[in-house]
């Protein structure tokens, strides 16, 4: 594995738990896979539809989101919205996410950071 | 899956990523295992000896750590060190996560967090 692979894999690691979040949030106004996904992309949340639209089905499956269709348009598209369930995890996931950035920040050695 | 195993689901996600920019890290100062178990969890860094060892093998033979062999006590003891590649994967990491911790800041809804 070169060392630009590895960074990739470690980075998608640090990534992976955030879109979770970040889709929650979002989707406290009500939007469809495809907008959400260019509104991640553009928030700096990088991620792909063969990543996210399970994810969005996980998360309702699990009661964080529901879904409606729409079908005023000739082809029908699925919404999703942030459930109260989603809205309280999204607030606990928040809450760690900042303890979790605390610890990051009290690490020794945070001086030097990548130029590039 | 209830609501409280949903959380330490996605909990769990949001975390794993941090583990291994905390270990090189720390690491920086060489350490066992074991030792580095415990200042991860002082830290807030939540991990077990299960994901902890195979996650440093794995880091060794990627090249980010060193490993020596201590045989001064009668049980010989592996101490760990972060390799120079291992400081720039830190250094990029880190870059990374401010960058997501960021994001996560500018999204919308912001306002309420967890109390417990």
């Amino acid at each position: 594995m070169s060392e630009t692979e590895a960074l990739e894999t470690h980075l998608q690691e640090l990534r992976r738990g955030t879109a979770v979040l970040a889709c929650l949030r979002l989707l406290e106004n009500p939007g469809y896979g495809y907008g959400l996904l260019e509104e991640l992309s553009a928030r700096g949340f990088e991620t792909d539809a063969n990543t996210l639209y399970p994810l969005l089905r996980r998360l309702e499956k699990q009661g964080h989101l529901t879904s409606e269709w729409n079908t005023d348009e000739a082809r029908p598209r699925k919404f999703y919205r942030t459930s109260t369930a989603g809205s309280r995890l999204a607030a606990a996931l928040t809450h760690d996410f900042h303890a979790i950035a605390a610890a990051i920040d009290a690490l020794p050695g945070a001086t030097q950071e990548q130029e590039d």
